[in-house]
């Protein structure tokens, strides 16, 4: 799949590197792409610039972070991202510690996207983990769950077969439903900043237990 | 140990009996005892008043609807409360589907709590589960992680005393830190609900997955 990441940060470089790896044809989006040879010598990924990386996407991921995500997006347009998978990774949160300081109260970055572009498919995902575990989900003692929420039915089924590249089975996929419940993903940043902080690693996810069967 | 829980809604009724089994002496707490005599002899357990109940305990257990804690532990009243271990289980939410409503977008009900009743020993804790897991953490397919948010080690010992009685070895709990962590364990509210909804119950709970040893 064509694969554009719109961001340069410790995300967007660990999963270019990854989606890479499985095949796929991958592009960086930055705002200063001149300034970024070097980081695209060392992924052996192209860094060109916003527009042009969302024009090349047939999968387009938000991983800028979520207080700049819409200005950002919107500088790739909503045309480029018409009728495209559109995976928002993003917290609507600043990351101090323990999450005082809540972008969005009541509705989730997720959404927003999505009410901003309409026409864009928008699946939100990953935002439960940090980098290392979104592409290395066996360095972790047991399988976890990874969330998607979204309107679109098949985006979500295509964001799930990037998710299996990335060595996700379908087993550690959880479909919460609607783009609504991008909340749940976005608002759990404040009990993962307390795990990482308490147990000195952002490198953890949680697994969802379910009762035993009758 | 002496136990008040102040609240008899399913939360406070499952807690009530799952440690009067365990061998504790509960009482239960609320505004209006003598309309609850049917309910003390269901679950073979005192109903008396808010401020009888907390003379009572050694521990306090707030289990009221978030919105309306803070008044009825008032009524309790601050001497009360001094120096006594106060577990605070509620959610500071409204408990619609995916959340919209926080009531405390920027701090959590524990934090409020706390600097409500300063000399009051506040852990946060079970607010991330529905009472069917709190009091059966076996009826699920693994062992699950019970979250301890407090300043005070000592109460939180405590605490961790009273969840081993109910079937929580230690291996399952974590401590987060200092109060303000309640903040994660509460805005999980909006994941939790998000996760019932898909998955079509409320009895599941979150196993925090850490990296394997090096």
């Amino acid at each position: 799949m064509r694969i554009a990441l719109i961001g340069t940060g410790n995300v967007g470089r660990a999963l270019a590197k990854a989606w890479a790896a499985a095949g796929h044809d991958v592009v960086l989006g930055s705002r200063d792409p001149a300034a970024k040879e070097d980081l695209a010598k060392e992924l052996g990924v192209p860094v060109v610039g916003i527009a042009a990386a969302a024009e090349h996407g047939e999968a387009v991921v938000n991983v800028t972070p979520g207080a700049e995500s819409i200005a950002t997006l919107r500088t790739a347009g909503a045309a480029a991202l018409a009728g495209k998978l559109l995976i928002d990774i993003a917290v609507g949160f600043t990351e101090e510690p323990h999450g005082t300081a809540l972008s969005h109260p009541d509705v989730s970055l997720g959404e927003l996207i999505q009410s901003t572009f309409p026409e864009a498919r928008v699946v939100k995902t990953f935002t439960t983990m940090d980098s290392v575990v979104m592409t290395g989900p066996d360095t972790l003692e047991e399988p976890s769950t990874v969330f998607l929420s979204g309107n679109d039915p098949t985006a979500k089924t295509r964001t799930a077969t990037l998710l299996t590249d990335l060595g996700w089975p379908p087993s550690t996929h959880m479909d919460l439903g609607p783009i609504e419940t991008a909340r749940g993903q976005e608002h759990f940043a404040h009990l993962f900043m307390a795990i990482a902080v308490s147990q000195g690693t952002y490198d953890f996810n949680v697994r969802v237990v379910l009762p035993k069967a009758e």
